[in-house]
């Protein structure tokens, strides 16, 4: 019998993609899925990719959830903290919202809001001792899906002293399910297709996650919605130590790292390389005409960036391999 | 120690995935992936996709396939029968190409010339019986993947009598995968985003394989390009027997299949619901204007259409439960 | 001084065509645009593609519209009958809505419920005689978009004797415009992207308008969305008279009408091809092996299906060229 | 009887583009354009959108240019020096390749290559004083696509010593159109739906232009291949001047410019707004994390990027006003 699983949240897209890894997943059984407004409904007809899967959504509380080994929190922003507190401390919990990921209570402040709940061990197993640290941990915050991205690209670089922290310039595009599955205008079909469009210029939520885990101390971030249901690309520009190789820094910093992989030279990221799995693909450069170091960074938002990272988060919180149910390997074309 | 694989024509996007497939499979172990122009590249440069895979494409040799117990043929029409004439015949063979589709040598004359190979098993598993021919066989014809969407919605409809076999009309989208890799104008990305455009009206090769598999006398098929990299939408439409329910004979008829879903009443199919499985969708109704019954149909070209049931094939030709390695949920969105 | 022009309904997707039509046309003066929701914005906010058109929408009431010499009603459904009751005869009506499209109270109570509020003018200029009546007329009925891509493909071979009126086998996908600009989580980017799907299969509202035009008495229509903003590809298939050939038949219909054009043998319609123009494309054929005929047909369905086709009739009412302010020419890739 | 118009190139996307804005035009007689494998061709067979304009592609060789008036060459870079060369000096020429942007014999050699056949007046009316050379020019050398977007957002700002011009970074996304429509496999649309990908990383051949043309010393460029047929998004950073408000600079700037308009505070540029016009949106900040100066510039790169900015020009050159033949706005949604 295995691992038993809960997810909370399921309606949406990181949701739909949780229940795709676990029902996968040779080590995890699927107990139960909830919901808000979806509640009762056929999860074949909310998620019309798992037909098959004959399974009702049921209602988000912390009865249902705490009968679970493992539990899934993928809710808006502010309302995980409430009901991870309900669950007992035995259960092992991956929360996919910002709840528990920033430190500093201004930041909190300034960019979410609310209560701060305070963090919990942060779930990106790439970073120095991070793999231990999860292993260890019942409670784990999932990041960010652009921050993903960018302090995978950065953070290496930055701990080397290759990068400068003061003053780095990110321009970030993601797919359109990173803006979720509630019906906005300006997230119509019609509306997306053959368009670009910058928003939160500035003022993105995940600028203190990326400052907090990768020591950057100026971080200017434009973040742009592009024409594809998934993927993120991450331009990050810094100021270069002389003579450094920025590829080769990487290179070494994810040697062992089963889903981070530098590409060989010459070859830039695609998104679509990432599509549908656990993936991130980083290339860097020196910039001839300025000196800046430019690195680029793919993944998929759904996958590296939220359910893939969760999933492999949570092999690591119940000592299973690392890459078990996961694919190192994207749906392409 | 796995079932030995090798893949010829791995550099095209049947090739591509057939390799994702592979290599994800629990019982195979891949020995060896061969091309044409590209043989000598780095696999994760021909498929940035598969990066983490270390590999080179090798030379399309008998020689290199005959060490495998089991190949994947996905070459260019009319290159599989002469290659696999020089393998040994207790290697296990599927090839996706259209070489050994055909029974008629006359059907194969006027669609695709050349020398007619002549037919192998067909490797439709779901038709009534195939899935015990296809076990006992080490020669397998793959489907063509609108030959797959096709017959999947109507052979059981004109075997059971409820759809006339004599003026079966046929519209049929296919992603641009479906066109293969090689560079043509009017794949540009420019030219296919934002546009539908017909081809081959009437003179689609896939016509004498679905007439051949479903008992269907009149075919009228037109093949739509649409602007997505993966999946079909087969709309088939017949005049329905007095009374038929079509819903319930499809329902019927796959009751036991695991990869064809017969959705819920009031549920279209989606091709973005499929991608990446090797599941097909099917609907059905009576058109309440023109008493014509209209079947809705949507698989992964590359999936359920090529390498997925490729992959299914050999799975029931090597003994093991022929949902070894295959996903039947996609990834979406 | 100009034509004095108001739009109702200009926060729509039709609504935001037409008025950057009539701010380029000759002879209009664009003197009131009113919605509903929206009234009090600024056009440049809810239509970022008009920056610079310096105006606030005003509230769709008949006082305002009263003033201008001719209004375009865009409105939902159900919403043009009344106001237009309130406007003076000699003010020159364009009703994009289906209120005035269909003479049978029946199939308008089928279809559409409510009310029916009678028919006026059929605004497709193309059909034999029409051009005269549009010219003569203050109340013009715009057709359906799928309906003008239909009628145009089938009139002309029922009227000749061409194609039998009784099986007519309809397959026509639309891009996403068509769907309108209310959110609605179907018709979000990242469902759309990458999918097909059909939907009121055998239901559609258009189907008694393309009857009543073509003189059809049995159309199976299967719509399907399409991941594309504009345009629509309707594939027509009848059963041809004998030794008939369509594509004559349709060249002679549309010898003098400046927007339809009968593509060079060997040609098929791309909708791109159409996109921003006022303009049809035509291909047909009879498949070798069904026998039937299959008309292939695109436009643009803001464009020759909606606001082009409205600014085409309303040229006709005013007495000016057919032409005057549309493009025949598409805007691609 | 109007001016007459060749254009030399006509079979790519530029050169289709020009015949639609040429055949539009009101002063403007289309009177040969040329090709150079597709001579011989029906223009409506190599561009489908131009369906209805009767018209073969010629040769292109100086002796049919030379009958013209005005001569558009959109000929690939490196061979509109020779050509041009050839046409008497009173012939209005605008040349769309490189061959004349650059004045730095240098900078040619570095990211060219081949003979350097020097500068001609450069085609952007937008830079002061530059509307009155462009009037006075036989010979005109229209900006780059990628450029064009960069400038206008950049040029301004460190005129009025705003931007600091040692250290602009820019990422900049363009539609598919950009490459052109030479058959390559990573321009398939199977590759680049769905996918953002980088390229010519610190390469590319316009960060000399736009250093000429805004008088920055340090420029850092990525330039990402995006999945739509037209436009571009250039997001440029820069260290702000103390105190500034770039929106208001930007203003100032642009107050009479017709093509290029500054949005309303609070609203961002989208490439689709563009779409078909040969408009340019632009809209700043300065980051409050970074204190970085954040400018976000859209145009169609087929539009202000290349034809339309070329049919600006030339109705400047004939003493037209600016604005003929070409629609401030875009085709949307």
């Amino acid at each position: 019998m295995g691992i038993r699983v809960a997810i909370a949240g399921a309606s949406g897209y990181a949701g739909g993609e949780l229940i795709r890894l676990v029902a996968g997943h040779p080590e995890f059984e699927l107990v139960a899925a909830t919901a808000h407004s979806q509640a009762g409904h056929r999860l074949d007809v909310v998620h019309p990719q798992l037909a098959g899967l004959d399974l009702i959504l049921g209602e988000t509380d912390a009865a249902t959830l705490a009968d679970a080994d493992l539990v899934f929190l993928a809710l808006p922003h502010g309302q995980s903290a409430a009901l991870a507190a309900q669950l007992p401390p035995e259960v092992r919990v991956v929360d996919l919202g910002a709840d528990h990921r920033l430190a500093d209570p201004y930041a909190w402040a300034n960019y979410y809001g609310g209560t701060h709940a305070g963090p919990w061990t942060y779930g990106l197993p790439e970073l120095p001792g991070q793999r231990e640290l999860i292993a260890g941990a019942t409670r784990v915050a999932n990041t960010g899906c652009y921050a993903a991205a960018i302090i995978l690209a950065l953070a290496p670089l930055v701990a080397a002293g290759a990068a400068a922290p003061a003053d780095v310039v990110v321009v970030a595009a993601s797919g359109t399910s990173g803006a979720g599955k509630a019906a906005k205008p300006h997230l119509l079909g019609s509306e997306v297709m053959g368009d670009l469009s910058p928003y939160r210029v500035g003022t993105h939520q995940h600028v203190p996650e990326i400052k907090q885990a990768t020591g950057a101390t100026g971080l200017s971030l434009t973040p742009v919605l592009a024409p594809m249901p998934r993927g993120i690309l991450a331009t990050v520009t810094a100021v270069p130590a002389r003579g450094v190789d920025p590829r080769a820094v990487l290179a070494e910093a994810y040697a062992d790292a089963p889903f981070v992989h530098v590409l060989p030279e010459g070859a830039w990221p695609h998104t679509a390389a990432t599509l549908g799995s656990n993936s991130c693909h980083l290339q860097a450069t020196v910039d001839v005409d300025s000196r800046r170091m430019i690195v680029l960074s793919t993944l998929d938002n759904l996958g590296k960036g939220a359910a893939g990272q969760a999933v492999q988060n949570a092999n690591l919180m119940c000592g299973l391999p690392e890459t078990t149910g996961l694919s190192v390997w994207g749906v392409a074309p």
